[in-house]
Order: structure tokens, then sequence, then C-alpha cells
């Protein structure tokens, strides 16, 4: 370490506002050109692995460069390798549907930079917080009581929802941790065999290991069987192990089918077991008035996610966990360092001076709510309720087509705006082949580049996969997959 | 659920680009006036608990409202309660010091809104996540091979980290838990009492309890004692302990103190002990060429986190971690479902494609790697340092002015940018009165508004902290905090 100088040395600062505003003007024509031109590009990237490693240089610059070279290069070298998530014929996996309001809401969080993980970090981060995560509940039809914060991504809520019901069985896991504990072990989590995989993931971080872990069969629709539940319970506590919560899906991965939440709360308070809801992307459907049903039963969970950044039209990344007692996120994470003590810590009731990094793993929290505000206020609840509409009926569409088409089969219902199937020739009936057959199919569609879908093995039925969900999609994108499909089978038939 | 329609129905999509465009660059002045007032605004907030929550109206408009209602309830409503982190005044905690370049990469990012949770899912995202990492290692000092990949924070980053300590027992902790596994009862983390809080949060979210977690008492200077850690761990062992990792700190919390790495760093490699460094905050000081040796020793350890959103001048949240061997975070957290199994999974070699959603909890990740490409291209390298360089400077300035000045006292070395210190008049020797007196004097100058310091306690005394590290901040700011403590001692003397 030098010696200490002899007095402050100047800063050469950040850009002043006026060359930022200059800048930034620049990065708002980049992005609505990049908008604008999107159906101009393929929606699946076509770059080779590591062509972008090779294209850029091996070390950051010595010196600052200029904005223009930095777009340049994003134009140049970035945006060949951007599979387009945002592209009206992306059908892949569940989009993340990222708005215009929500990309200024992003914009703003940046400007402002400030971090919600103390009340007084800043007061009006927090409680826009708590607010716009009411004003959601509300939308969704949840129980107007319940406390939501808003993590990064699903993984993580659930993450944090299992971690609160394995301090809820009153056995001081906080304290004493599970290892060596007779008592724990054989503490067990239990989902359908359609469940998305972070909760096999949050099993195994929260030391349950995946043996922790019980996927049992759904039904013929897809859905968690209570039936199944049931005996798997029963088996399991005649075993001696120690069922500890329930995992149930609102609109599971592969096929968005419902778990029957009436049934599985009905079990979980019987049996006194924890239920988490992962509604992360069927819970946007409540939005909508008249399928409002796919939530019922959900006020009887124990903690639920959903992500706006789902199929909300806010951007990556936004995840709701609701909960009903808080108090018990709080005894599962709060450990509070003498460095942030507040005085606002006694208040900590209502809607009022809370502190949000002891609700979860993160301590540093970006304010996330303004962009779900600028979402919520900039479409309304009747606006968001129309795009969702819209996208289940473009989905009603593809069905009835893929239903009254010769050579096309339906997988799944289909409950949401995702359909699952697959074409079948006739004759072609060795699952062997039909895969092939279908993946070839998938191949030919991505490569064509206006439609970007992916797949999902249903009852052991490889199944070709359309979800409708990204904002910019129109009738006439669903139609085109459905040309380039038929194209892409006749060439193949 | 309706009957299907009998076509699809058409979306109102989103905000035209032109309409998007006009909206951009009313945000883009918005951000930049606020940039430009940020002086003029007091850096704590005012505001009191539930001021914003009883603004706001208790639900979601159901229309769309206009950008300009928005913003002007952001100015009117939301501003009073935000405590400025990008003020030139913000001396608390560890300012997360965001750049105009950084905000320009932010809004890049949610303009893209891609996932890059897969290679395929956007090849460019995680190729150029992991070369901005290898660039970062580079000017860090850090060994050219690590591999890098950046979470959210470094409560996230340390939980992954010691998710693989654990997994690198060979105990197979991922199929079978730690539950009622008698050969892992006392499973341990060790670090120093000034280590943060997020190495217990971790402890406990992995299942090992706050029992499995021993902190040990720091030596004089507030670093972990090599000794003591010797000591612990013979002593554990004795009674039949398991210790799995250590955590060293580069940048302790509270006073910025450095672990001495290279001796920690033997006892570890003796040991066969997993060594986690957390250089969070203080990694940003070997940026500078003649700082570099505060990272001496990393090299050795297993895994390393370092925060570009805390000193390096990257809006939150941006959490770089280092592992010498993914193979092992990988194994720690990859559970690939089949809808996500992809052509590209067999060439995960080198930097070419890679699923980056195996090497921790989230699933989805956005592009966090764009602000940190802008901020390493806009800055350079000799830039950053320079930043960094300055705040040191002053930072030694305001520990001489206290140093020199009667009725002031240093509670800790000044390694880096971050001051501990009290005010001490003659003759008040209690130390419950000098907290008093302390908290009396950080109230004064926190209402005041041109400053806002936190607080830390320091080997069971009150201090004062002052950290300097916000790209805004220029030595009259520092001059200015100084005559604002001393008008406020001078005050209560």
């Amino acid at each position: 370490m030098p010696e200490g100088l002899t007095g402050p040395s100047r800063s050469p600062g950040d850009l002043s506002p006026e060359e930022f505003r200059r800048q930034a003007h620049l990065v708002v024509d980049w992005i609505a050109d990049y908008q604008a031109g999107l159906r101009q590009r393929p929606v699946l990237s076509r770059a080779r692995p590591g062509e972008l490693v090779a294209a850029l240089p091996a070390s950051a610059p010595a010196r600052g460069e200029a904005l223009g070279e930095i777009l340049s290069d994003l134009d140049r070298l970035v945006l060949p390798g951007i599979t387009h998530w945002g592209h009206p014929g992306f059908f892949a996996y569940f989009t993340s549907s990222g708005s215009a309001a929500g990309a200024l809401g992003e914009f703003l969080t940046a400007g402002l930079n400030v971090n919600a993980m103390l009340w007084r970090t800043s007061p009006a981060a927090t409680e826009l917080e708590l607010v716009v995560c009411r004003w959601l509940a509300q939308l969704l039809g949840l129980p107007p009581d319940w406390d939501g914060h808003i993590n990064d991504t699903a993984s993580s809520s659930t993450l944090v929802a299992l971690a609160a019901a394995r301090e809820a069985l009153g056995l001081d896991v906080r304290e004493l941790g599970l290892a060596g504990r007779a008592e724990l072990a054989g503490l067990r989590v239990y989902a359908s065999d359609q469940a998305h995989s972070s909760v096999e993931k949050a099993a195994v971080t929260l030391g349950l290991g995946r043996r922790g872990y019980r996927s049992l069969p759904s039904d013929r629709d897809y859905r968690l069987d209570p039936a199944a539940l049931r005996q798997a319970l029963d088996q399991d506590l005649a075993a001696g192990l120690t069922p500890m919560a329930v995992v149930a899906t609102v609109g599971t991965t592969a096929s968005t089918s419902i778990d029957p939440l009436p049934e599985v709360a009905a079990i979980c308070r019987e049996r006194r077991l924890w239920l988490h809801v992962d509604a992360a992307h069927g819970g946007a459907m409540a939005v909508v008035p008249e399928y409002r049903g796919v939530l019922e039963g959900a006020g009887l969970a124990d903690s639920l996610v959903f992500n706006p950044h789902k199929w909300l039209f806010t951007p990556l990344d936004c995840s709701v966990l609701y909960v009903a007692r808080p108090d018990l996120l709080r005894r599962a994470f709060s450990l509070v360092p003498e460095y942030l003590s507040t005085p606002e810590r006694e208040r900590e009731t209502g809607l009022g001076a809370r502190n949000l990094m002891d609700f979860g793993v993160s301590l540093g929290r970006r304010m996330r709510a303004l962009k779900l505000w600028l979402v919520l206020r900039s479409y309304g609840g009747e606006g968001l309720a129309e795009r969702v509409r819209a996208h289940v009926g473009m989905a009603r569409w593809l069905e009835r087509e893929l239903g009254r088409t010769p050579g096309w089969e339906l997988l799944a219902p289909v409950p949401m705006a995702t359909v699952c199937f697959r074409h079948h020739p006739q004759g072609m009936d060795d699952e062997a082949e039909l895969e092939r057959h279908n993946r070839q199919l998938m191949a030919a569609v991505n490569q064509e580049g206006g439609s970007f879908i992916s797949h999902a093995v249903l009852g052991g039925r490889f199944a070709l996969r359309a979800s409708i969900g990204g904002i910019r999609t129109q009738p006439g994108d669903v139609e085109g997959l459905w040309r380039q499909l038929g194209t892409a089978a006749g060439e193949r038939a």
C-alpha cells in the first residue's frame, strides 16, 4: 500500500449528465430500431459454439471506448448470437414477454439504482414493492392479506418457500441444521412428475437431497393425482419418513396442466403439510376474469410463486412470492448484523417499515417493483387481460386446426396457451421413429427462422410444443407457424 | 373455460416502436434531469413509514395510463421516499455505484430481454458472460483459467460456492441430503467474526444450521487469525466434527479489513478444506495495479466472489462467482429436465456452448453481462483504476484529518476507502455514553441532507463509518462530510 496522499485526489467521475443524455438517446434509438426490425431476424440464433468468444478481444481495453463503437459491436458481433425472446414467432419454453413499459421501468431502476435491502435504504422501493404485490394479488384473486415480495426467479422463490416450510416443522432447523439428526431423516417434499425441476433443486440445496424429493405419477391429463399423493404420504409415514411439503403446479412446464388445488390443499390441511403453489407461468391466466378459476383453492396454500416476467409482460427478472405467514420466512432467513440495525425495525407492522432482505437469500435487492408498477399502470388490469385472452384464443385456434387436420395429433389438453402435439403420419407407429420424425420437423421449422418451438416428453411420447405468450405475437404469427409445420411435414411425408 | 374461438383473436400487442421511441426519450430526459439534480436532494430519505403506501391507490388501474402521469407520480410520490445511492454524498454501507454506462447496459438488457439459461437460448448472452468474467479476472490478477459466471448478489454466490463445497466432500449430499446422516453431524463452515452475514445465512439455507457456522475471533486489526483457525479446526476435529469450508474476506463489511489469504489458503490446502474468498466489495481495489496485493493468495482458493455492482460502477445486480473447478458447481446443481435438453450439451468444453443454469440456483438468467461489458469498455481498465484510486486517496485524506484533529479517533486501519471512527470528547470515557453521543452525531449529519453515513461496532465500540466509492463522489464531498461532522460535534461538545 502506498503512503497516504497529501490531499484528496480528484476523481474523473462519470459522464456529465449532458453526455449521458446524448448517449442514452442513441441507445433509445438502437433499441427502438431493434424492436421494429425483430420480424426480419431469425428467432433462433444460428451462431456456432464459441463464435462470439473468438470474435471478442482477449482483454478489456485499457482506455475507455466510445459508445458508437460498442453499439456497432453489439450489432455486428452480439446480435447474430441472440435468440430473440421478444420476436413475435418465439413459441419455445415459456417466453419472457418483456413489454415497452417494462423496459422503461428497468431503465428507471438502473437510473435510480437504489438497494431495497432495508426500508430506510429507500423507503419507496420497499413500499412500492409491497403495494404492487398487493395490486397483483387483487388482479389474480388471491387473498388480500397475503404478503408478497419480489425475487429474481421462481427457482429462488420456491427455494425460499421450502426453507420456510422446513422451519415451520418446529424442529429448529435454523439453529441445529439437518445433519445427523435422526428425527429429520426422511424429510420429504412431494410433487407430480410434471413439476418444475426447481422443486427438486430446492430440495437438494436445502439438504434434503434428491431422495428427499418424491415425484408422483400424474394422471392422464398430467395433473397431480390426489389419490396418489395420499397413498405416497401413507406409505412414507408407515416407513417412518417425515413429509414436509407438497408443491402443486398451476401451468406445468410441459403442458400447462393444472393440479387440483382444492383437493391437494385439503390433504395438506388434514396432514399439516406446507402447500406451495408454483403458478410461475400459469398465474397470468387469472388476470382474465373468466379464467380466474385456474387459481381456485390457491388461497388455502401457504405460499405461491407467480412470475410477472413470464406471461405478464415484465422483463426478466421478476418473481413474486406470496406467503400467508411472513413471520415464517423471517424466522428462516433473518440474521440481522449490527451494521444493518436501524431505528425503523421496531415498527415492522402492516405495510410500513419492513426490511425485505430478511425474507430471503439475497441481501442486496434492486428495485424490481418499478417495472411491475409501470406494466400494471401502462396496460391496466383490463389491458393485461385482453392480451392474455388473445393468446389463449390463438392457442385454441391452433388446437382446433391440429385436431381437424389428418396426420396431426394433440398430446395433451390445452388449458392455457401452450399446445403439445406431434405429426403422426399414417402407418408410422414406432415411438422412436415418431420421435426422429418430429425432431426433424422441429429442426426444419426452427431453421426456417420465422418461429422457434421447443419440445416436451409426455407419457413417454415426444411432443412438439408451441407456447403463445409474447406481447407482439399476433394471429398471423401463429398461422405462420402452422403453415411452416405443414410445409415441413409435407416435405417429410 | 370458454369454448374454443372460431379463429385467432387479435391482440392489442405492445406500443408501436415509434411510440416506444417517444416515451423512451422522455424517460432518458427524466433520468438525466434526476442525475443532474442529485446534489440538491437529501441523500437519506425523510419519508415516514407507510407514507407511500398511503399515497398510492389501493388497486391497479383497470385501464392503461399515460407515461406522463406515471413519471409525475414518480417525481411527486416516489422520489421523496428514495435514499439516493448515486448521490455523491452517499457514504453508508458499501454503495452500489451505478454509472451512466452501466445504466445504458441495463436498458439494452431490458430491450433485448433474453434469457441466458441455456447456451442456445441466446448463445451471445452466455458467451459474453464468460468473456467479461475472463476480462475481469485479468484486471483483478486472478488465475486466467478460472471459470466465472454472474449471479444476482454475493449472498447467492456464496450460497452456490458453499453448496459446491458441500458436494466436494464426496459424501453424495446431492443424492442423500444431510438429514439423519451421522457421518455428517457437525459439518462446519469457518469465518472470522467480521465475515458477512450471508455466510451464516448460507450455512442455515444449506441445512448446516447456525451451529454449523463457527465465527472466529479476529485479530486486533479485524483480520481472520490463522492461529485461531488452526486451533478451532483442531478442537472440532478432536470433538468429532467435520470441517467443510473456510470463508476469508477481502474487505470486511465493517472496516474493509483483509484476511491473510496466503496463510489461510495454506491451512485449507493442508487440511483439504474448501476456501471461499468473499471479495465482494474489496476485489475492486485489485483493478488498481499498485493495490493488486489485496488479492495475494486468492489464486489458491476454490471459489471467489466479487461484485461489480459494489465498487465497480455497475448497477445492481451483478455478482461474479469464480471457481477453480466448475464441474463441482455443476455436480451440485445440474438437474437437466428433458425439455431443456439441447443438441449443444455434448460440446460443453472450453468457453463454447455451456448451459449456465446448471451452475447455480436460478434457472432463468437475465443478460447481466451486457452492463458489465459496457462498463469495462466505456471506462477501460485504466479508467476504472483511476476512479478507485481517487476514492482511496479521499479516504486517506479523511483518515489523516481524523488522525490529526483532537477529539476524533480512528477505530480501525483504513486499507481501502472506508473509514471507521468516532468523536471522543475529552473526559467522555463511558462506552455507552460514547455510543449515545456518536449516534446523535450520526443522526445530525444524516438529517442535514448532504451526506449519509452508517455505523459499525468494532471491538465492542460504536463506530461511525464513511465508505467512499460513488462514481460521482469528489474530494469536495468528503470535505463537506468532514465539515458537517465538525459542526455536529461542535454543537454537541
